[in-house]
């Protein structure tokens, strides 16, 4: 799946290393890790893709430059926050982390554009699942999965959240 | 001023009366009114801009057809939600009614760039301006206005914020 | 309508009054222009259409300080070149005058979209019209507009191309 | 490198050929292939990227269903044509094969982003390489990326263009 972590240019050390195993994980069950490509919780998240031999994608607001060290293949829009939507909308399953208000326009737009939704001590949206660690987060990916395949299912997870609730 | 009106693609009652007569002040004062030129608020508030004798531009997601009758010039992105950011970019202030996850996206939009956001009954966000009606959002403005004419200042108000708080 | 004028952000003396001519025609027409909002031909088309007391909507790449000052409406895209998809999409019918890559990916973009396309002294393309002065232009466009008519049609002219030929 | 392909949604069996060559070359030198993740130019480039072990990245135009059966990395951007400027943006040099007015707006795009540009039995535009077949394509790389490291320089090769020319 196409999994993307989006959360805050900053980040507290305990957010940066939260971030950090949910790329791990995901890296290591095959995933792709898809987020913004910039500082804070998307470098952590890449950091860990990285260290889990994984493939981080990195959706940049501007220029190629802007990409953290560890982002592998760069996608470079110059369109600014309107960026976010593209992250979103590429997307299997949205993780969000603690971040500000482009994190809360990212998780707005997962649940306008009817991605799974799960926050990882982010802002609390109705419709949003609720994880308290990578790992647990990482869980309810995996519910999804067999969910979709036991109904035969292909391609996108976007009904993943009908399946869960 | 270009002011951005933004709000649920359905309304009640109260709140399509409330975004029609937004429209209309707003008209009569000389702005320009910006929204994603759909239907519910959206429409109200362009259907209250034509009585006003003002100019209602709407920035579409998809195509021209979509536009409400009431919009006076179309711009056509065909760029789905990543509409909603050049929506807030274009917009000295952005006003919010009523709606759901669109709607959020957009005033954490507002925040995130800096836009001077008014909140008149929708979602409470840290940094937004709340007014209780049509009349009071209006005012807001003028005195943003005002506070940047003593200024000197011309062209778009994204420090109005600032002068405000 | 909605007519798009599309060409170089530097343009000669005799462009740029090819432009203003064409500005003035389209206003006193009651014709919204539509341009990238920056110089040469398009500042000097915003001016005619300024010159002419009609609107001109400037969609612009970056921010809104970049609009000449002939611009009535500001589009702020923050997107760049992307933008030119948007110039064309909102258009009813695009006009391109002297200009480079950027206006011959306009061109294109117009072709690729099914926008009757008129080349005023710009690329010749395959399925172009060919007008050798503004008044000519106009003459194209009152001629897509009577068939249109004729035919009961409302609003986007998309299929005067098919008409035309 | 990312190096984007771009080429029409239909092709002959011989631009197809060309296509699947040029993408196996690319992917069994390291390269990652950008493309427009559809049919025809996209598809074939995609199958041999596939077949060389490399790998597709698709930026689409719509939703992800659209993507062709060999892309690796969907970014499903919903805005059209406009996602044009994404594909040429992120790339570090653009390679061209026959195509119509899609493939036109990219290549000119290409040339306005000082991107490097080499035209596979593409359009001819001035600032274009030409190439003959993919072997001589990808020798253009080559020499492109030794240059680049004579030059000590790391990261995108926006500067190709003016060390080849």
């Amino acid at each position: 799946m196409q999994i993307a972590v989006v959360g805050g240019g900053l980040c507290s050390p305990e957010a940066c290393e939260t971030a950090r195993q949910l790329g791990l994980l995901l890296a290591s069950r095959g995933h792709i890790l898809l987020s913004g490509g910039r500082g804070g919780v998307m470098e952590a998240a890449c950091r860990g893709a990285h260290e889990g031999g994984g493939v981080a994608v990195g959706i940049l607001p501007g220029e190629r430059e802007e990409a953290n060290s560890f982002v592998d293949i760069s996608i470079v829009t110059g369109m600014g926050q309107a960026r976010n939507a593209i992250i979103v909308k590429s997307a299997d399953v949205v993780i969000a982390l603690p971040g500000e208000m482009g994190t809360l326009s990212e998780m707005a737009l997962a649940l306008k554009m009817n991605r799974p939704l799960i926050s990882l001590g982010s802002w609390e949206l109705p419709g949003a699942l609720a994880a308290r660690s990578p790992e647990e987060a990482v869980e309810l990916l995996d519910k999804m999965n067999q969910k979709c395949d036991a109904a035969g299912e292909q391609g996108p997870m976007q009904e993943n959240k009908e399946m869960l609730s």
